[in-house]
């Protein structure tokens, strides 16, 4: 491990710098469970689908909670950027926060343990894989080289060995693992049970699938673009929330020059969608990923763009230039990027002109 | 694990297919521990050094042994491709073999055990890893999707699913880490306990320091890439053998269309050399991997290298052009990358005029 006391990260709960955003749509008993580790935090709940339904939030817990009538409410004719019966619905939390850092949860999400038993600490994980670097212009073969008991390998460039500022830790998941509904489907009793105790850059240049039931990020760093489009009632698409978040951040961290790390820490991820539902929601999504990832991949971010609201406003350019001719829905969508940046930016003015920008 | 049985694989050693490339200066006593899982395998044994030196093999073992006078007879003047005293001679073993793949491992490492206490079967890990498929166009979350269990998560467009040949499979090691001089002084008593329980694709664009203690790849495929150098006595350079070979392998892999892998399987690595010793035969390496990174970052094969000699003739002019101001050594590298290139078609002319070619 390379300079860093990850004893006093994992001490430091960092409790005035993170928010936990729950989107829902219904009772929060899961938090019983979560009590130890997250019981320190301040929770932001998105409560989706019918407004009058009474959440029920465990006692003890410090939280605020916005319905669908408190989002429209606070963003007035910008509120239909934000997704109806969708988990994507989780972005307004991530907009109304006031802290550096998020961390996200999906309500069937519960305690997991290590291989020796041990709960695990979700949020002492994703806080050290944050404010650790990440290391995307070359590959360790030893992985994390921030992690206690490891380093960077013979054959490490020097000049990298510093890395980059950490933007997004995505964790993984015990038990059901995040099938889509055709391999759901085909493998409807796979199971998850392989820890693999690993936390590891996604290089430069590489996308990834982000799956949002278990992810935290900076919000001041890459917050604007982590966006989760479109999705549920009135839309084409469901169950691309977070892979559209996933794909637009990686790019942004790639341009600006910020991390992602994904692997540790897991959570026991404990209902299986049902795959014909999420067939239905997904159609269209597992036809259009064949265009929206060649399209992330190939793009180029101008160089004016330097912070993640600039790039995401140049995304939503190219992505009506570009994805619109797959379907009429990308116009819309790009339409809702520029409200929700748009939302974004009035909930979030820059305090003394500053903004943070790429290194 | 998406359509392959990897079972079938496993129980097949593929003994016919594999040759074991040991470069030593000593005798191979520790081959006793290796009996169960090497037993069935022909041996290529590279002697380093004195060629006086009588190499003690144990007992059933069916080898080949080569020795300097032996490389001298056999490559005649394009012998001086071939490192001497540096463990870089390795890579002799390569091109005498006629099968399609090697498995080279150093003479310090041992069976490791699984953390369930099991011995760690290498040979058939490593032929899983290259019988299977790689996915360099994107990075799956759970990582390798061909393993029992696993498979693509959910955002991973189908059209990639398929995956491209695998010709590398990088495997690691528990014990002493492969640290380069600096870091050993640094961290003295630093031991690898940490068992990743993983194989990964490195993707395509991303270079890796490749370590060349346990590794095995495709020979029909990329043996013409996996030249080691030239080091050891009579060069101003030692102990970048494998990075060197790893480096150029890669970006020929990635402009062939062939997959490389990092991970399993894990070797017991008993060893530390001398970081006193290596610092003086490191030294020009690790302030030249500083210009020799970036030039295998930015390097362009053309369209008509279409198999790996013919890129590894189109990487010498490019190691010629552009790494000799770096040092007049390249230049010499250079010149013994033909060589090495010669003395391989001579060795392995192709059959029937048949070639592996990129896809």
């Amino acid at each position: 491990m390379a300079g860093y006391n990850l004893e006093a990260i994992e001490a430091a709960p960092l409790k005035e710098d993170v928010d936990i955003v729950i989107p829902t749509i219904r009772s929060l008993d899961f938090l019983e469970q979560w009590r130890p580790f997250l019981k320190h935090y301040h929770l932001i709940i998105v409560q989706d689908g019918d407004p009058s339904i009474n959440i029920r939030v465990p006692e003890g817990y410090d939280y605020e909670l916005y319905n669908r009538n408190d989002i429209n409410r606070i963003l007035g004719p910008r509120a239909n950027c934000i997704s109806y019966k969708d988990g994507g619905c989780r972005c307004f939390g991530f907009m109304v926060s006031k802290k550096k850092y998020i961390y996200t949860i999906d309500d069937d999400c519960f305690v997991a343990k290590d291989p020796s038993g041990k709960e695990i600490n979700v949020i002492a994980q994703h806080i050290k894989n944050l404010e650790t670097p990440s290391t995307p212009h070359y590959f360790n073969t030893l992985y994390d080289p921030f992690r206690d008991g490891t380093d960077f390998v013979r054959g490490y460039p020097f000049s990298l060995r510093e890395g980059v500022t950490t933007a997004i830790s995505h964790g993984l998941w015990l038990n059901i693992p995040d099938y889509d509904a055709p391999t759901q489907l085909v493998k409807p009793r796979e199971r998850n049970i392989r820890y693999v105790d690993a936390v590891m850059t996604i290089p430069k240049g590489v996308l990834y699938p982000m799956c949002g039931m278990n992810l935290a990020f900076n919000r001041e760093l890459i917050g604007p673009a982590m966006y989760f489009g479109l999705m549920g009632e009135g839309q084409p698409i469901s169950r691309y929330d977070d892979m559209w978040a996933g794909w637009a951040a990686k790019v942004v961290c790639d341009h600006l020059g910020f991390g992602v790390k994904t692997g540790l820490p897991y959570v026991w991820h404990s209902k299986a969608s049902n795959p014909f539902v999420n067939l239905k929601k997904e159609h269209k999504g597992l036809h259009w990923q064949e265009e929206m990832v060649p399209f992330f991949q190939n793009l180029r971010l101008s160089k004016e763009s330097d912070t993640a609201a600039k790039c995401y406003m140049e995304l939503s350019k190219m992505t009506k230039e570009k994805l619109t001719e797959v379907d009429p829905y990308f116009e819309n969508l790009a339409d809702a990027m520029v409200a929700w940046i748009e939302a974004w930016e009035e909930l979030n003015p820059p305090v003394d002109g500053k903004d943070v920008k790429a290194k």
